[in-house]
């Protein structure tokens, strides 16, 4: 999966996996404004809370290209915060998104500065200095996803059946995944695992997303409706979970794709480890607890149409938050690219 | 809903509402033979523990007018058992089925030894006789469903937010429904209650059919994806649960369509009453426990594709039970047509 590449800038464009065509064709969503980053995050051309970290992070930089002929520094910084704040809203819930933005805005603030004190010659020093951090995050995320899978491999007996949620690979990050590259990584040692993908409705990531990332890597796996996993855990069918994160708090509650809740609750009926696997990104030190996140309620078309064919009355009312919240006591431990943590110990390795 | 008819019998022919149509079309399947019935309960045209077993009654009263013209009774009791067999194969987990040719076998047989007693004059004979059998299934059903509905009424506290899976209706029924019955009859009392329709993947069965039939009878409600109702649960926003059953084991184990173990663990966990509605049709004191109940496995594409619309990679491989087995103990209360039982007292009414 390492040749799939997510996202990748070059010569002045951002290039995404377009994920809302998978699994049937791979085409590529090309931006060349912040705006067209606004839409992919927004639309879920990207998705994935690391991915959207790094996509946002790009965002800026090419906020950045567009505002460079700008005839003074102040008009241009002025330009880059607005299309920042706009690029903070495309989605609500995903923290790496606020963290991501924050470590750009540093960044920003810092060549500003240095560009009244003369330390640059022109703007476009400046939106290379921007780039190269986008570059940065992007490296970093990467690398992070390696050693995520490291320390996460060692929890997987051989011969486990792991069930996972939503879409936590590659295609969730800036390249290798979380939850799925710890699965990733548990095979490529010969551990003989096999992969339970629940379809995760209503944007089935998981049938579109991961299974697709799974046949790429011959990992042997089956796909299931999301409330077919209690009757194989019941069965003893489960050997543990892995799931992804969106956005851990202070105490270790931890929203991530809606149903997983339901997860960790059946996990803890059924004595099956549950593992919520995320960068240290994620972990967000300003929010006490989970009831304190915003969770994002999108379009109830993601549940009354798939694919353009409609699947419920005309107009029928629908209720579609996209993330839940599991408190931190459903949780076994939590595997960062710093170690393996019980949830209630995790912001001692908070980003911010 | 009681203007709605899932199934009439009309000369000479068998008239279904074709139930995979629906929500973009009410149209109808029109049987003329006992083929025609073994098609329609096997892809579903109609489906539903109840509506199964009166449509197979009515597929042996079909099977009788085909093979009346028979040259004598041996051979005609010869094809019309044979066809009851095939109508036996066409699904194998709700018991309604067989309790219902189970009934109509005992007519058959009886009709068989006074034909040869010379009690009879002609095949056409026997043939009204087990039609006249097939209508007194489809109206014990209907009023079954009455007094399932008036029992469990009581049990509905006023402003209740009820959780329902799959469809239990009128579609799911000879008419009015079991646990939608209940859900009609405390709105028509004037409970002021809201309806949260798991959508019930992979078939959809809850946004297809059940939003239809609540939308027809005004009845406020929302649909959610089947994962959501944790969160809900977790919110303090349901008060209740009802769902219907194809199968219930002498110990009070159900079978019902596969999600229904997760809603009641997840009940469990927070305190919420968790019903079982059905008829003592669906009660089998010949199975001991539920893990004695099959279980059947139904088609991949069922959840690769909808509508025709591809939802995930090309030969992905699925496991796709089509029910699952919910423990007496997770089960607060069955609600049957002879009253409120404990699950662990439920074998005091089975009707064999």
């Amino acid at each position: 999966m390492e040749k799939v590449k997510p996202i990748e800038f070059q010569q002045g464009k951002l290039r995404l996996i377009d994920q809302r065509k998978l699994p049937e064709k791979l085409e590529y969503y090309e931006c060349t404004s912040f705006q067209h980053v606004c839409f992919a995050i927004k639309e879920m051309v990207c998705r994935g809370a690391p991915l959207i970290g790094t996509t946002a992070a790009y965002g800026v930089a090419l906020a950045c290209r567009e505002f460079q002929n700008l005839k003074n520094v102040e008009e241009f910084y002025d330009y880059v915060k607005a299309a920042m704040s706009e690029l903070s809203r495309s989605r609500p819930t995903a923290v790496n998104l606020f963290w991501a933005l924050r470590k750009m805005e540093e960044v920003l603030d810092n060549c500003y500065q240095k560009f009244n004190k003369g330390k640059f010659n022109s703007l476009t020093e400046i939106c290379e200095q921007i780039l190269n951090t986008a570059h940065q995050i992007c490296n970093d995320d990467i690398n992070t996803n390696y050693r995520i899978a490291e320390h996460g491999e060692k929890l997987i007996p051989p011969n486990a059946n792991i069930l996972t949620h939503c879409n936590t690979g590659a295609l969730a990050t800036s390249g290798y995944g979380t939850a799925l590259g710890v699965v990733r990584q548990a095979h490529f040692v010969g551990k003989n695992i096999f992969v339970y993908a629940d379809e995760t409705r209503p944007r089935l990531q998981g049938s579109k997303l991961t299974a697709w990332e799974l046949m790429q890597e011959q990992i042997p796996y089956k796909i299931i409706s999301d409330s077919v996993s209690a009757m194989l855990m019941k069965q003893g069918q489960i050997d543990l979970i892995l799931v992804g994160a969106d956005r851990i708090a202070h105490n270790g509650d931890t929203a991530n794709k809606i149903g997983t809740l339901m997860l960790s609750v059946l996990a803890n009926e059924y004595n099956i480890p549950f593992y919520v696997v995320a960068p240290t990104t994620t972990i967000d030190g300003d929010t006490d607890h989970g009831d304190q996140i915003i969770i994002e309620e999108r379009s109830p078309r993601e549940v009354t149409e798939i694919n353009g064919c409609k699947i419920a009355p005309k107009d029928a009312p629908v209720f579609n938050p996209a993330f839940d919240v599991t408190p931190a006591e459903n949780i076994s431990k939590i595997i960062t690219e710093q170690g393996v943590f019980n949830p209630e110990k995790i912001s001692s390795v908070a980003c911010y």
